[in-house]
């Protein structure tokens, strides 16, 4: 835990009594004494300082923060992520990494390769998934939280979500174990904001891809090796911010 | 399993009888039949194809593939890493996903901000190990198992092993997340080798990276966000991939 994240709802008074696995955390893991500062965010909001103003080191662990915000809210990152809905396991993983690289939403629907019974996941609920998101925040010292969109049928999503969403990208991107197309070949000038889309284990099928090339998607892969889909969003994030930063 | 990874010794006048989880993932995953022709590959060697010349497709499970060899081993990555040894739960997920992502070797030795008490894990062992870069491989379609070197401790490692490997890269990269350096500003040609460092969880101690600056590694970060040591690996190697690929 980087930074102790706050509702907007909890401050009242400029400051907030924290007696949950935050406070346990600020005792037994900072150890924060009196008078301490620690890095706070607004979930969704502006990050500052927390000043210790009053704690209780034996359970039940109760901390109270005086807050002091910065004006801005952090940047809302430029990639967003749209996934055929892997394994909830993985899914999880995937939550908490995307949000600790940094993404600003994810985009989830089905796909012919996708077992029809991860749909039953619990993890699809917001106050399931929720917490993972807040995971990859705190350790990436970030306070926006990835809007999740989920659209169980492809055919809806595909044809009445996703056109009214493409506007604001400058890159649409798929990536395709098949394609002979490089991250390098399309993509020419910094992108202003990038929609990646990645397949269920075992791709993409044919109809998927035309569907996808239709609303104007650019396929590419990363060569031969094939990777797992939690893998593959790490490292074709990290690929899509180096590339970014070559432009600048 | 997108490859059948095979011991060299296993394979015995051009055919290979297989009755373990190989067999079992080729019989109920893939549902080979007589004449199918499945990937195959010799562990550290070149990759084929097995045509199935005789299976028994219940319990207990038997394949006998009639082996056909490329003259050609796959490739070395040119990445190398080096690891402060991660919490075993992590190192196991690096392992494969490094094996995954392609890499030639994983250096671990201690860093002070290592709990002593990972030291104790049996993952160190190389038969707990190697099954998971073998998972790698398997999912990634290689066949050669990352080199492993476990130093124990620092100063031993940074005195006399290290010295005598760093002749192999063109580039020596550390990863602190205080560096001002960007990847793009340490990399200005294509690298032939790379031999990337990462930190514990909390980084390197100021003793530490003088020590890797003393022996010629330049340091950068990815920015302001703060990622989990597992996260970090994958992220940067997709970053050092892409820049490479910037050379092309």
């Amino acid at each position: 835990m980087n930074i102790i994240l706050l509702e907007k709802q909890e401050v009242q008074g400029g400051t907030v009594l924290l007696t949950d696995r935050r406070a346990k955390h600020l005792i037994k893991v900072l150890q924060v004494q009196v008078g301490d500062t620690v890095r706070i965010g607004i979930i969704d909001g502006p990050k500052g300082s927390g000043r210790v103003v009053a704690s209780c080191n034996k359970y039940p662990f109760q901390v109270e923060l005086e807050v002091q915000l910065a004006d801005e809210l952090p940047d809302k990152p430029p990639v967003d992520l749209l996934l055929a809905l892997p394994r909830p396991i993985m899914l999880r993983r995937i939550f908490s990494q995307a949000a600790a690289l940094g993404v600003g939403a994810i985009f989830i629907t089905h796909a012919q390769r996708v077992e029809k019974s991860f749909w039953n996941a619990t993890l699809l609920n917001e106050e399931e998934y929720r917490p993972h998101l807040l995971h990859g925040l705190e350790q990436a010292v970030d306070t926006r939280v990835p809007e999740v969109f989920i659209c169980e049928r492809f055919k809806p999503f595909i044809e009445d979500v996703l056109p009214s969403k493409i506007r604001e990208y400058s890159h649409l991107l798929i990536a395709h174990p098949g394609s002979s197309a490089t991250l390098k070949s399309v993509i020419h000038e910094r992108p202003r904001r990038i929609l990646l889309a990645i397949g269920p284990e075992g791709g993409w099928v044919d109809y998927e891809m035309d569907r996808f090339a239709e609303c104007g998607f650019a396929s590419f892969s990363l060569g031969e090796r094939i990777l797992k889909v939690d893998t593959a969003v790490v490292a074709i994030h990290g690929r899509l911010s180096e590339r970014r930063e070559s432009f600048l």
